[in-house]
């Protein structure tokens, strides 16, 4: 089975987003409208299906291999590489002045979900290409930009993001990769890292590093790290590749999935020539980072969507396929008739149909606060990605592994087997909860930062939003299912997540069924509301819309209980957590 | 790491099983008492962690090869089965007769979960022993039982169980291996059959496959399978191994787990010699194969403990040893300190106690029907375990699926690399919801056959015994919350489970989320009850028992509130499944 962009979901959800956050009113978005939309929509689903998932399963089977400081992609990703980056897909949503694209976000996500449900593994360079790009452009001297930016933009080059050592993960105020001031003013870098995706391949002419590390007289913690840009061939003045710049690769790990992808170790000054150069301020590189790193939390956020859009079109096509078993009249039936399997399908459909609708408005959200001439606009905007940031990204990604289980169970025995390449869907996601900041660091940030710091007031809009939507039909079931639902996430942000007096122990122990909770109320609320639009548009296509009143009812029936008993966990006293001794 | 067996527990919970089904008044069991029990889980343990563990790994890396219809197990299999043999573990409670130890059944119980434990894809050969023989004593003629029985018992050959083909999995009723009458009263068996466990392999001399099979006559379905021993090498009249009896496996299954478990595809009878032997009566094969296959799914209940154990070994030693984050007074701590870290911990704690003392409580049952002389007691046993075994198999693999999700979590990045060993739990605890009857299968024969084909007797014998024991504290915390999941449990099974006018497929559409509900009520009401007699035994051992009353406290806070948004969505008349058109 190949993979195939769920083009009418896509446009619809498309269309939504970009109605909600009213990207019609802008001004510099008028060159940018849905009709563009679908049109490269149209282009990136044939690149998707027919030259990235081909080599989906190939990546898995064949791995990347490691030999002396080099590392080979599997068969077919070079040629791949090459046609990604000339047909101009990685620059797509960045300036035009460094040859991108220059489109906008809402058009771009709907994109990106194509290129990560049909090869994960492969396109995780272009998420760092994203990322690195807009840190260069908020943070590098223009030199730096000059030098990098094109390149990086166009695919010539590609960016590694060099953040973990050993004993530097979640917690990154403990590296130690040093970073020596020479008298040029540029850095001798000097440490090793780990779990740096794409931190060496065979697929472009140079890798440019992005490398946290500690000057000499640098604060301990998190407030002495520094940024740089680290090449692994030094530039010419003529923007050709130079010298070697002393980043050797040690290793790649044997990984349970995303085999495509090389996770490599590196070691940076081995024999000390490994120049860097600052970006940005010093001792502000976590600044810095976050911006790519809020980039990575969405676009993983949108993993989990792709993931399971691709478990869930496996699952249908296979339970379509395979007869067993026995329907109503006694006939053997495709297991597609059996209740139990449809429970399974809806599952995956409406919570891939309600992630994806969450993430497409965040796209929008974010073009507001770029394209917006509105400041009260771009702030609101600002505040609601933030706390919508970790709610998305830990909820998605537990939600796919989730997913991921209940497609497998949809193949029964042929899911345990290989060669349907739905246990590579679960091998693949299984990542997903963990980088870019584990599920249990999303939902600390979520109780800390976006709430409490925040005093609430992000997450009182966020509510007052779902009630004015549930306002438009009270008597409707979901919405009324919602609105209990409502009630209840904001008695416990009173009694508990927002209490002053609360022990702050306490409250970490049940931040993660916070952000689950937190998940399933804004997933119900997604679909909730484009069930009305649904009832409204009816007339037009009756088989599409009565699917999404189904799916918001399935949601409201099966998902959000769950959301509820969890927000029941979060507002309970005693829990044994703090009781129990290991 | 090596796997140990988390001797304690296990020592306390089969004691408990003990009494509560009180055992001690079985005077077959005068011999086999907790002393013993506690003697042979010692010497298991050795046995499990010293030589299973250590190759549990091996296993999963090199896998098992398949060339020329021969299967090669990995590097230490063949010498570990010899062991395993010679040491007499395979008979452990199969009949003296034949070879056995004949010991009780809550005695094997512990000894099996440490197996599963400490090599799951390496033992599954002694379930199929113990189900084979089952088998063979209940249904088998003596002179197959002569022929047969010593040689399984005291491992000299194994057993392979030959049901799926590739279009019957769940419904056996469509299979169409052919069994011809021959003169001499043996059958010419014919066919081709998938997913057999240890169908080929190196380590013992023969192999005796049980095939389901059909007369030329028999009728259509079901109600036309029969059972049949074919063994690989026909069996001379003195006992040794003879002709090469036309059984060629074919190839063997690239999976996702259990790489060192071979999953053999098998054809029988391709030179039209392949001679079977009916087993019991014509045409009633598949009640001889029930026998082993509720055999087989608390065997697999009993997976998901052994598991779950090991899941929660890896993680709470990877969490003492790896130093990330600050704790409370800002220095930098083990992981195990972090409240979050805690709660997935004790996720994995108080779900595979909970598990366990569900699993040794079975086990206590089985030695009622088969020692007591007491017919109602034997007959209540009966129903219990019938109800109880859809729930333990089907939750218990559900939950090791998430509890390893929650132990790859506890690693971080770690996690996804394989070297850490676990991602293989998760890769192999894959399989467990699906073989031996899919979740989606043990779900409809809760539903239809053990509850409202039994019109709710047994389920009511289990709330009355649930509201029994919460009785005798009501105004414990625990039992409170325990209290009021049973009410609506109860309340449920009125409305809806037990409804006579309920729609069917409406039912079936719910049938996992009840059987998830009844697992975790179940689970909660094992802790509760534990926690009981902990509070009492407390004086005896602080530390131990104030933990039993925490992961009780654990469950009902973080666990039950699921169990009751299940029982929730079970109650909604409206979910959307109906409505939905794939």
């Amino acid at each position: 089975m190949s993979y195939q962009a769920p083009y009418k979901d896509m446009q619809w959800l498309v269309e939504q987003a970009y109605q909600t956050q009213q990207l019609g009113n802008l001004e510099s978005l008028q060159d940018f409208d849905l009709d563009l939309a679908n049109a490269i929509m149209d282009e990136a689903n044939k690149f998707a299906s027919g030259v990235l998932a081909p080599l989906n399963m190939v990546g898995d089977e064949e791995g990347c291999k490691f030999s002396d400081g080099q590392v080979t992609t599997p068969t077919g990703w070079k040629d791949a590489y090459a046609q990604f980056r000339d047909s101009g897909w990685i620059g797509l949503a960045l300036p035009e002045e460094f040859g991108g694209q220059g489109l906008p976000k809402y058009i771009a996500q709907p994109v990106n979900e194509m290129w990560l449900s049909s090869n994960l593994a492969f396109v995780m360079f272009a998420a760092l290409a994203q990322g690195g790009s807009e840190i260069l452009l908020k943070f590098a001297s223009d030199e730096l930009k000059a030098r990098y930016l094109t390149q990086i933009v166009t695919g010539e080059w590609t960016v590694a993001m060099a953040l973990t050592e050993p004993n530097a993960g979640s917690d990154l105020g403990a590296l130690t990769t040093k970073a020596i001031p020479q008298a040029d003013g540029t850095y001798q870098i000097k440490g090793q890292k780990i779990y740096i995706t794409y931190g060496e391949h065979d697929m472009a002419d140079n890798i440019v590093h992005l490398v946290l590390a500690r000057t000499p007289d640098a604060p301990a913690g998190s407030r002495g790290i520094s940024l740089f840009a680290v090449p692994k061939y030094r530039v010419n003045e003529d923007g050709s590749c130079g010298e070697f710049n002393d980043i050797r690769c040690t290793g790649i790990e044997h990984k349970t999935g995303l085999h495509g992808s090389p996770t490599c170790s590196i070691s940076y000054g081995d024999n000390d020539a490994c120049v860097g150069e600052l970006i940005g301020n010093l001792n502000q590189g976590l600044v810095a980072m976050f911006v790519l790193m809020n980039e990575a939390r969405l676009s993983c956020g949108m993993q989990g969507v792709g993931l399971s859009e691709l478990a869930f079109q496996k699952a249908l096509q296979y339970s379509k396929e395979r007869v067993q078993g026995a329907g109503a009249n006694g006939q053997r039936v495709a297991i597609i008739e059996h209740p139990d399997v449809k429970r399974m399908l809806l599952n995956l459909r409406s919570e891939s149909f309600a992630l994806r609708s969450l993430g497409y408005q965040i796209a929008a959200l974010i073009d507001v606060t770029e394209q917006s001439d509105d400041e009260e606009a771009v702030k609101a905007a600002e505040k609601r990605i933030a706390l919508l940031t970790p709610i998305f990204k830990g909820f998605a990604t537990e939600q796919v592994n989730e997913l991921a289980g209940d497609a497998i169970q949809v193949y029964g025995g042929m899911g345990f087997v290989e060669e349907t390449g739905i246990a590579q869907v679960m091998r693949d996601a299984r990542i997903t909860t963990i980088y870019e900041g584990t599920t249990g660091v999303q939902s600390k940030d979520l109780v800390h930062r976006k709430i409490r710091m925040d005093q609430g007031q992000a997450i009182s809009g966020l509510l007052a939003e779902m009630r004015g939507d549930i306002a438009k039909a009270p008597d409707n079931l979901v919405n009324k299912r919602l609105s209990a639902a409502v009630d209840q996430l904001a008695q416990v942000l009173d009694t508990t997540v927002l209490n002053p007096n609360a022990d702050l122990a306490q409250l970490d122990a049940v931040a993660v069924p916070f952000l689950n909770a937190m998940g399933g109320i804004c997933c119900a609320w997604q679909l909730a509301r484009l069930a009305l639009t649904a009832q409204e548009s009816k007339a037009q296509d009756e088989a599409f819309f009565g699917n999404v009143e189904a799916l918001a009812e399935f949601y409201s029936a099966y998902k959000l209980p769950l959301a509820q008993a969890a927000l029941t966990t979060v507002s309970l006293e005693q829990n044994g957590v703090a009781a129990y001794q290991f």
